[in-house]
C-alpha cells in the first residue's frame, strides 16, 4: 500500500477504518469538512458531487456518513486530483468514488444537468486574488477565488442538482448575504443553517448552509455549534463527531 | 399626569425615569424592543424614525439609550398612536419624540427622501393575513403582515434613510433570507447581526439586524446573544439591559 504515499506526504487517520493521505505543502483538510460531513442529510442510493474536493476529504467522509451510492469529487488542481484519487485507492472506495480533474464552472456540461441528488463544497473563502504573489499556489487556489467564484459554484449547483436536490456549503459568516442572495437568485433556497461559534462568547467563525432546489423560502436557523468548551478542549458534540464509530 | 392614563391601561416602568402607558388588551412591548434598543448604534445629534411604532416603545427607550436629537414613530393604528403619544407627554418627551399616524409605505411621502439618520422597526414576524379570525383586530396588525409587507418597510427605509444612513431590525430568523435579499435589492447591505437564542443549547428566535444605505457587501457576525442562563434567570448581558441606569 505505501506506493502510494509519495516521499513528503503523509497518512492520516480518519476513524472509521479511514485514511487520507495529505500533503503539508498544500492545503490539508481542516475543521470545516468534518463540520461540513456531519451537517449533510444524505439517503441511501443517493448521487453526490463534491465540488474543490481537494485532496478528497469530503467524499471519503460521506462515504461513511452517509449511504449515498456514488460519490464525485471534482477538482481543478490536477497535483490535488492525484491525491484524491490515491487516499480513494488507499481506502479501496474505488467503486463508489471517482475522482475528476476539471473546473467546477464546467460542472454542468461535465456531468450533465439534473444529474445529483446532493452538491457539497467546503470552496475557498476568500475574494478574488488580486494582489496576491503567487496565484498559482495551490494554498492559494485552495483559499481564494482565483479559479472560480462563489456565484460560479451555485450557478453550476443549481444546474447540475435535481429538482429539489440540496446543496451542503461550508462558508465565513461575513459573506453570508452574498451566499444567500445568489443561492435565492439561482433557485436553490436556504433552508437550514447552523453557525459555528469557536467559544460559546465569541464571534463565529463558520457557517453551515442547506439549499433544497426549488424549495419554498423558510429557514430554519439551529442551535448554536460550539467547539471549543474551554482552551483545547472539545465540547462533547464536537468530540462526538472525532469518535472513530462515531454518529 | 394620571389623565393621560385610561382605565384598563396600565403604567410600566422602563428604568432611567422612563415610563410607558400599555394596553394589556392590545400588543404590548416585548423583549425584542428592548433588544432592539440595546443594538442601535446611534451618535449625537441624529434623526431617528421608528417604523410602526405601536405604543412608543423604541423612541422612548432610544431617547435614553442615545443621543438622537429628534425622534419619530411612525404607527398606522390611530388607538396606538394615541398611547404612544400619550407615554410621550408623561415623559415629558414633547420636544424631543413625535408621534404620527400613518402607513409605513408612505414614509417617504410623509417625511421626505434622505431625511432620517437612523431607521428602526420591529415589524410585524408573520407572512400575510390569509385566514385570520379578525385582520382588523390590533394585536393581529401588530403580529401579521395585514397593512404592510417586509418589502414595504425595506423600500421605504431605503427611501428615508440618508446616503450612509443605518437601519436596525428585529426579525425572527426563518425570515433571514427574505430580509437579506430584499435590504441588499434595496440598495442596504446588512453590515452586522446577531441572534438572539433563549437558551445557549437552542434555536435561535430572533435576530438583530444593522444595515448601511449604499455600504459594501461584508457581514459582520456577533457572538451569540442568550437570554436565559436558567430556567427564569436572564444572563449577565440581558439583567445589564434591564437595570435602572443600565447601558
Amino acid at each position: 500500500m505505501s506506493d502510494l504515499i509519495k516521499a513528503n506526504e503523509r497518512l492520516d487517520d480518519l476513524g472509521r477504518g479511514l485514511s487520507i493521505i495529505q500533503d503539508p505543502g498544500k492545503f490539508c483538510f481542516g475543521m470545516d469538512a468534518v463540520l461540513l460531513s456531519e451537517f449533510v442529510r444524505g439517503q441511501e442510493g443517493e448521487k453526490i458531487l463534491d465540488m474543490g474536493t481537494g485532496n478528497g476529504i469530503l467524499p471519503i467522509l460521506l462515504s461513511a456518513k452517509t449511504k449515498a451510492s456514488h460519490l464525485v469529487g471534482l477538482e481543478i488542481q490536477p497535483e490535488s486530483a492525484d491525491l484524491a484519487q490515491r487516499s480513494v485507492a488507499y481506502n479501496h472506495l474505488e467503486e463508489k468514488i471517482k475522482i475528476v480533474t476539471g473546473d467546477m464552472g464546467d460542472a454542468a456540461n461535465l456531468f450533465g444537468a439534473s444529474s445529483f441528488d446532493i452538491v457539497t463544497s467546503n470552496p475557498p473563502y476568500m475574494i478574488g486574488g488580486h494582489g496576491l504573489l503567487n496565484p498559482d499556489d495551490a494554498k492559494c487556489i485552495a483559499r481564494h477565488e482565483v479559479k472560480m467564484t462563489l456565484e460560479d459554484l451555485i450557478r453550476e449547483t443549481a444546474k447540475v442538482l435535481k429538482p429539489n436536490g440540496r446543496c451542503y456549503y461550508v462558508h465565513r459568516p461575513f459573506r453570508l448575504v452574498e451566499i444567500f442572495c445568489l443561492m435565492h437568485a439561482y433557485g436553490i433556497e436556504p433552508k437550514r443553517m447552523r453557525m459555528v461559534y469557536p467559544f460559546a462568547d465569541r464571534e463565529p467563525n463558520m457557517v453551515l448552509i442547506e439549499g433544497f432546489r426549488g424549495g419554498r423560502p423558510r429557514l430554519s436557523v439551529e442551535k448554536p455549534l460550539v467547539i471549543y468548551e474551554s482552551e483545547n478542549v472539545y465540547t462533547p458534540e464536537v468530540r462526538r463527531m472525532y469518535e472513530p464509530d462515531g454518529q
